[in-house]
């Protein structure tokens, strides 16, 4: 490469990172990936570094079809930590699962039977994982955010997704096009987070 | 953008994340990253996802001048869990303390007072900053890997490091140029990963 090339690269590399922004599934909507779209995206997880390549964590596509199942499950973890739920709020939690076309859960696994890699490493691994899907799909021009909240570690919603014992659910990641722009989120600066031993 | 810069922004972003590969430490010599080189590595990592602005993760750079300090943790921790531990075994241990020449350690911070936000999810956000940085350097022609073990985990390495109480070491990421190559290491497929609700 020569180094009028290899300062493109690099450009490129740092305008792909720093342009993502975390998009609120809430502002995700149609069109979304198509499925050679989403098998990029899905694809770039591969390339997570992983340590002992256990690949310690799994993905879970939600299609359209099989929203439902998902409203339900966020219903029923509302009721499950608050019995007296109005069906006003209960309505409310349904609705987070039509958000956005493309919509994916990631899950950890942590067996230690499969190999002996630290739990903390394959959570490193999966955010890799997450990250290259997020960048991929920026670089696709689509719009991307991570989402949990309470209902993720419900005891409902592992049945529906049939986790493992060892499996811990880390997040959905929810891809589309953007609705609504919004600012840009304030980053921290180095000094904010590096110190030099 | 046109179509054609957008092909061009994708091809981009998925060269950059599939050539990207874990290079062992062992294989990582000079020269590392200059200042201004290691300041964009660095950055890459304030733009990961990072729900509620918790920045849930800090950086600690160990420089030459203070790898003798890390040499002799690695060497203690080894005693510690193996009081048995030869000469040649611990010393071993230290030379792992000098192997490649930019060094940073990634610490979780999981203290509940800084915000609600799981502490799963804080490990998800150190990921993906481990990979923009991991990508950083690689865009810049440099090899790159992370690095663990037992020590990592050890008593004397959290005093080394001054971690607080609610503080984890996730691992070590070294930078410098590739030595010696390597054949890349295989991936998983999508259909090993993934599936549908």
């Amino acid at each position: 490469m020569s180094s009028t090339e290899s300062q493109e690269v690099l450009d490129a590399a740092l305008t792909l990172i720093h342009s993502r922004q975390h998009i609120s599934p809430k502002r995700l909507g149609d069109p979304g990936p198509n499925s050679e779209q989403a098998g990029k995206i899905l694809t770039a997880a591969s390339a997570a570094p992983d340590h002992g390549q256990l690949t310690p964590w799994r993905l879970v596509i939600i299609p359209p079809e099989r929203r439902h199942l998902l409203a339900e499950a966020f219903a029923e973890a509302l009721v499950e930590r608050d019995r007296e739920a109005t069906a006003g709020q209960r309505q409310e939690a349904r609705e987070k699962a039509y958000r956005g076309p493309f919509l994916v859960m990631i899950i950890a696994r942590l067996d230690p039977a499969l190999g002996p890699t630290h739990p903390q490493e394959r959570l490193i691994s999966a955010g890799c994982a997450v990250q290259n899907m997020l960048l991929t799909a920026h670089a696709m021009g689509f719009g991307a955010g991570l989402s949990s909240g309470r209902a993720l570690y419900s005891q409902r919603m592992r049945e529906l997704f049939g986790l493992a014992a060892h499996e811990q659910p880390l997040c959905f990641i929810t891809v589309g096009t953007v609705l609504r722009g919004k600012a840009a989120a304030a980053r921290p600066a180095i000094a904010d987070y590096t110190s030099t031993l």
